[in-house]
């Protein structure tokens, strides 16, 4: 059993995983700044699913989680509750996690890239200072890949110039100023884990979805759900637009390609991850997805299902307020996690099925904020917006 | 002629080329949050060379420098200037440039990061919102690349893998927090070049060595002078231990082999850059330097000069506060700045007599900060020093 920190467990993934690590019997702290709350609602948005203050939630938790609000962002905090914790893993999900809110003006990507970058440079520090056989967990994304031409590979590849060769990590290409953000945090961590001999296992996270997880007993217990065009992320909001009776509005031809995995798999593959550290010093990847669909395969899937539960809904594709192409190769190696046991628990559309029935308790918090869920800020500059 | 915006013009460089940018005719305007006098005090010392105010260096100035104390992560300043200035190219030079201050520890570490690459994200967002078409002449490092097995390429180069070929910028390995915050800074301009066709330089600079331009035609024109553990460079810091009877201390072997080139001659590229900017919507990368030199070698070019010049001085090969390689491959591509005009304005041996006829006025300034040239922090975090 480890001990883990959390930080950012009031997030959306944060919350499901800290309920899913002590059930399995981890010691399980964590802390969050609550900024997602606070940035949701500065989108005019609110969490779909209602959810309680960490300290009911906490409370309501039929299991230990330690709780304090602080920011990652401040060191005399942070190390703080690392010198006092000591954890064996700490896993890194507090940052800001929106690309669309990262691209809307100086202001928000200013933020985003303080948060996050300074955020992650402080757990490295706290690690190396007060417990440097620490396991980090860093949450990165699919997204610092972009779409390169080529298959996107788990491990180091080879790079021949000249006549002579040179191991290098995948090259990143992110396509917003928070994949940015992440890239930043993997070349600090590749730095830390040179120098130091940091122990991190840096995942590559596909885009989330659903609403459940096995701990989520209760609907007290649930975590947080968002459908605006910042921090609703595509399959989301297309359950969320369908509920509604809302078009599903893929960006431009829908033809972006992505991985995607389940919220109930993303906190397997997570606890997957801390039960099988990496070695001492050891840096690695992990390309954490279930599969890839294009953005247009996922509406046709959420219309499918919204038709079973009784919903008749539109496809209305939308001019992409994106910068990025809409037809490319993708491929992905992501054998890693399966090998240490990673199976989907679910198929999508047993899990959509799920998300409706949990969702259409939730209609009117949707209606209400209708108007967040178009993009009305565009990757060019434009003023309109976009999302996930 | 030009417009050009220096941020960062009362550095080391930025002095320097602010004045040969104003004596070639160009509008010259430029701002400074003064932090490089504020942490070179903060580590015990000061420049070698003394200098005045900026107010008073811009009187001084036979020529036109419009000059503004402020800071390029303050937004508001900063989008302010460039909006009333309108500048043809911006060169941002406004960054902790120092490597070895970067891994003092926590705190300087975040500085580093904060003041580099949020100024950094603000220069791109200024140029976006108010001039589009300005050429950004980003001042990058040589030591984003670190040492790879390969030829550093100046160009994009192809990767193959898994029977598909992607062509990607060449790959960075930078070897502290100091180098980390350049390679965010490109990866930032890189996704700002894509979404927004900013164009931009990326000078991936030679470590720079010297006292004099052209331009410094009376002792109060002239640029500071660094000699400490942090900001003090390797030729620099050993002619000033030379000048005071220390011994030369290379750190571990003096294998370490890097690329050089003198002051006269960075600002002489970098005004090549700004003559002849990328076309509009270009990024392109110039590494910028004369020759490389394994530290060893710089070591006994100087003591060969300093007896030249009646000084007898001793090499001590000290511990390496680094965690780098002493002994490498290492070979530049470098032709790009060739093929505009480039070409080294005298050898390193008269750049380096006229370096002893600089500091031998000095001599006093260097003794009495003398315990501060030898490193006193570490790579793995030891408290005491390090240089470079």
């Amino acid at each position: 059993m480890k001990s883990v920190l959390i930080c950012g467990c009031d997030g959306y993934i944060g919350w499901g995983l800290a309920m899913h690590l002590a059930k399995r019997g981890h010691r399980v702290a964590g802390f969050d700044n609550l900024h997602r709350r606070r940035n949701v609602n500065a989108v005019g948005s609110i969490s779909a699913i209602p959810i309680p203050t960490m300290e009911e939630r906490v409370e309501y938790f039929d299991g230990n989680i330690e709780y304090q609000m602080g920011d990652a962002t401040d060191y005399e905090f942070l190390s703080g509750i690392v010198k006092d914790f000591k954890p064996d893993t700490i896993v890194q999900l507090a940052e800001q996690p929106s690309a669309p809110f990262s691209m809307k003006n100086q202001k928000q990507a200013f933020y985003t890239q303080q948060n996050n970058v300074l955020g992650s440079l402080n757990v490295l520090f706290a690690i190396k200072e007060f417990v440097p056989d620490c396991h980090l967990l860093k949450l990165g994304t699919m997204g610092e890949y972009g779409t390169p031409n080529i298959t996107i590979a788990e491990n180091p590849v080879e790079l021949e110039y000249d006549g002579r060769k040179e191991t290098i990590q995948f090259p990143k290409q992110p396509g917003s100023f928070y994949h940015a953000s992440k890239v930043h945090d993997t070349t600090n961590i590749l730095l830390a884990n040179r120098i130091w001999g940091l122990s991190c296992t840096d995942v590559m996270q596909g885009v989330v979805y659903g609403t459940r997880t096995n701990e989520m007993t209760d609907d007290k217990l649930l975590t947080r759900f968002d459908f605006d065009e910042s921090f609703g992320t595509a399959i989301n909001r297309f359950v969320a637009q369908a509920v509604i009776d809302y078009p599903l509005t893929p960006y431009g031809k829908g033809g972006q390609t992505r991985g995607y995995l389940a919220l109930i798999d993303s906190v397997q593959c997570l606890r997957l991850a801390v039960e099988n550290p990496p070695k001492q010093g050891e840096y690695r990847v992990f390309n954490q997805l279930a599969k890839t669909y294009s953005v247009l395969e996922l509406a046709n899937l959420v219309q499918e299902v919204a038709y079973d539960c009784g919903i008749t809904t539109r496809i209305d594709c939308i001019e992409n307020p994106r910068i990025e192409k809409e037809n490319h190769y993708y491929n992905v190696e992501s054998q890693k996690l399966r090998n240490l046991g990673f199976k989907e628990t679910r198929s999508i559309k047993d899990e959509l099925h799920l998300m409706f029935a949990d969702l259409s308790k939730c209609g009117d918090r949707i209606k209400a904020h209708r108007d967040v869920i178009e993009p009305s800020s565009f990757w060019n500059g434009k003023i309109h917006n976009i999302v996930n």
